[in-house]
């Protein structure tokens, strides 16, 4: 049988650490003659639906070797879920011709809960019509709300900007708190699990280090408890630091964010989290405060980039092409622990259909009685993830990414019409 | 004569680098019999005036030589300037009371251009009052905005996390706007003076890099010509990223980020500007978008500090104690550029009061012709000062920075009564 080709999409929200991952993929798919050309979905699986294949074959090792210290989606990627098969047969089917067209019978898939599912329903489907694609999915999300896998490939790197942030902005609130600044709040993803802000915790390692206090998306938001834990704070320590998810909310559900004014043009979007509950502290309490929201410059910080996690992301992407030529189907590799301290971890498989559509959350146990911090057993679980630095070259003062052009493969098909 | 002791005090928002200042005097200091022990201001002159003076010589060389990597202030700042000497006579009466008590010969006062002001008043009164004292500015401030000087130490630090961020934020806008977010929006310090925002331009080195847009204060604000610049950008490039400065304002001078709704609690500090601008590009234009304020993040981010600005920050500090020693008095170490490309500078002398109260603008011609974006002039002149990395040390992936115990020399006066 001669060499068939691999397709590779990047799905959903990106990370520093998703090329890395597209990087093992590439690089391993070169070692081996089995596998033929690698075309990557230009902005994910909707540059399958629409025939838009980058051939990646344009693209020399070096630059190839350039994704893994490049954030962000080097073939874009895209929010686009396809529906179930009943649904939108069409979409199977169209997905199906392209792979035909292109002698495609791999196709790796990069994402998160929802695109391990599309990659279980692609491998199903295509048994079904009798042109067997082997699925295997990538794990990828910063959330880090996967099942089964012990951490998420760009969880880490993430986990570490924000330890490091707000060590740094703590550092800087605590020099001023004496004439200024009393209270800082900085917002972080996260909008149904806590792991990102929980990640904070780390960066307190002394009595009194920032933060101070940790909103969860995991515990309803209780507005007395929190205002009083912000005053005893900055009557001990002479300031506040608290980090909060964006996925804050009451015990009814509403979103934090949500509940505070319209702006200027009655939306709700404008506000955040940080800005919200830094004006209720001000109202409530009249310290005078400063918020942040790096938004998705946590996601992107590439330059202080978890080493673990750039090491995990690419390990990932090599094993799901070792997957494959081992013959395996409907699975994605995931990361087990063996050992916290010293770290050991090691790559294992698992079913795409146990990934798929199942968020898991901090556990109880991770956070503090009082719900604003965490727990030893946290900080162990979340130490080793952001160990390592893995900085990017630069030049000019700049970090140095890799710059892909995008050279698509000619069109064999009729456009899509969706 | 037996060698004088020697104050020195952090004035204002602190940086990545002013404990690298702190850290030139000290170790200079210490290298000279000629000087007693350095105290510094707890909580900047605040600490003069109610006589408590951190004694540093209780801290071991090992940690002075970690402030050259810790950012914020570590022995905390103020924002508290003193009147003119006529208004306040009984506050400078106190500093010289202070001083006198322990013997304190020099004060190195590290700040803006109040402080430079302020560091004036002070050898000017302490002439009149017959008790010399060696005032010697060392300049700081994000801001950039000193006359003079070509730089501020502290602000090659902003300018790169800054420009650093803005590239990693734009490939992760670029990857999602397919299909996702189109538009993003970074807000970034400087109320008066557009430096920070321009060094984002810095990022931009090809056609439709990231920052497509900067709004400077420099420039009125034009709705008209900056909305069609957006469309124009999400047309061309498939998205757009913004960054603003603070100070945005319109042609009357209200700030942009006044000109939005009020909160819930009826307060104006609630909005950034970046939320404000992002709002209004979706009512105009429809477009999904992101926006990001790191505030404190990018002043306190030594873990990506310009290496330039650490060694001209260290290298301010080491000058105003020799400045000292050799006799001068009431000035400030300055930066020379001596040359762009390859960059070279030195350190030379000014007058305080030339420094003192003078804010240096963006001028014109570093800003393009539509308002938007820097120029070859500006780029020439920033380029440089972002140069070099100068990673702190890290252990279990956070990085280490110095803790530094407060011991307080024990006090010879009644308390300050004000």
């Amino acid at each position: 049988m001669s060499a068939r080709n691999v397709f590779y999409a990047q799905s959903g929200g990106v990370t520093a650490v998703i090329n890395a991952s597209a990087c093992g993929v590439i690089e391993t798919a070169r070692q081996h003659p089995a596998l033929g050309t690698v075309y990557a979905g230009r902005n994910g699986i909707i540059g399958a639906l629409r025939e838009e294949l980058i051939d990646t074959s344009a693209v020399s090792d070096a630059t190839i070797a350039m994704l893994r210290h490049t954030p962000a989606g080097a073939f874009g990627s895209c929010r686009y879920k396809l529906k179930g098969i009943e649904q939108n047969r069409a979409e199977y089917e169209r997905l199906l011709e392209v792979f035909k067209a292109h002698d495609i019978g791999y196709f790796f898939y990069n994402g998160g809960g929802d695109s391990q599912d599309t990659a279980n329903k692609v491998a199903q489907f295509s048994q079904e019509m009798n042109f067997p694609i082997t699925c295997i999915g990538i794990p990828k999300t910063v959330d880090n709300d996967l099942p089964l896998t012990d951490t998420c490939p760009g969880f880490g790197s993430v986990a570490k900007y924000i330890a490091v942030s707000i060590r740094e902005a703590g550092l800087d609130v605590a020099s001023m708190s004496e004439s200024s600044t009393k209270v800082f709040v900085m917002e972080v993803m996260g909008r149904h699990a806590g792991w990102i802000a929980g990640a904070a915790g780390l960066a307190a390692e002394h009595e009194g280090d920032a933060p101070h206090i940790i909103v969860f998306p995991e515990i309803p938001f209780d507005k007395p408890a929190f205002l009083a834990k912000v005053k005893s704070c900055v009557e001990r320590y002479g300031y506040c630091a608290i980090v909060v998810s964006e996925g804050a909310h009451y015990a009814d559900g509403t979103f934090l964010a949500d509940a505070g004014g319209k702006d200027a043009f009655g939306h709700t979007q404008l506000g955040g989290v940080a800005p919200f509950l830094a004006a209720q502290i001000k109202a409530e309490l009249g310290y005078k405060y400063h918020w942040a929201v790096p938004d998705y410059l946590q996601r992107a910080a590439r330059h202080i980039a978890s080493k673990t996690d750039v090491e995990q992301a690419y390990a990932v992407g090599k094993a799901a092409v070792e997957f494959a030529l081992a013959g395996k189907n409907a699975v994605l590799p995931i990361i087990v622990r063996e050992s916290s301290n010293p770290y050991r971890w090691s790559i294992a498989e698992a079913k795409l259909s146990e990934v798929a559509n199942v968020e898991k959350k901090m556990p109880r146990d991770f956070i503090s009685d009082d719900g604003f911090g965490i727990t030893a057993l946290a900080r162990e679980y979340f130490a080793p993830l952001i160990q390592g630095e893995d900085y990017p070259p630069y030049a000019d003062g700049l970090p140095r990414y890799a710059r892909l052009e995008h050279t698509l493969a000619p069109k064999k098909l009729p456009p899509w019409n969706h």
